[in-house]
């Protein structure tokens, strides 16, 4: 991959194929529901598992009925492929 | 348990007999350091398979390294006993 920092405007164009994933920040943010804290949980599990296979982990804040992922690329900046790559593996989760 | 919200000074009083956690806006919170992402997650299910056995959920924030951990008594507006309950348990961790 590019691993080379985005533009918002090609950010912003590419956010747009992705399941309502937000560009906001630097960042590209996406809030999850589920219906207790063990099927939060369980999905943290399936993205930990993602992101160690990609060697890029996202920031994860969840608790009773939800999680909130977070990723960019520090050395970066910013946004880049590696990012966008990561939320399409997290967006074909079931 | 009591479940019955605390005074900030009874707050104060119980919390210097933890492990370092800090009161903040009507909430316990402490942050964790760890080597890696693989430990922050693993510390992450240690934490919640206590929550699961409490019906007592933290709010969870973590990612590659860290993990920092919430707690509050949503229906008392505060922290309780109940809180301190779950704190003890993740001092206990290892």
């Amino acid at each position: 991959m590019e691993r080379k920092k985005m533009t918002a405007a090609e950010v912003e164009s590419r956010i747009a194929s992705t399941g309502n994933w937000r560009f906001d920040n630097d960042v590209l943010f996406k809030r999850f529901e589920f219906a207790n804290f063990a099927e939060s949980l369980a999905f943290v599990n399936q993205v930990g598992e993602i992101a160690e296979a990609a060697d890029h982990h996202p920031d994860i804040t969840f608790g009773w009925g939800y999680a909130e992922l977070r990723t960019t690329t520090h050395d970066r900046g910013g946004v880049t492929d590696v990012d966008f790559a990561l939320v399409e593996k997290i967006d074909a989760i079931d």
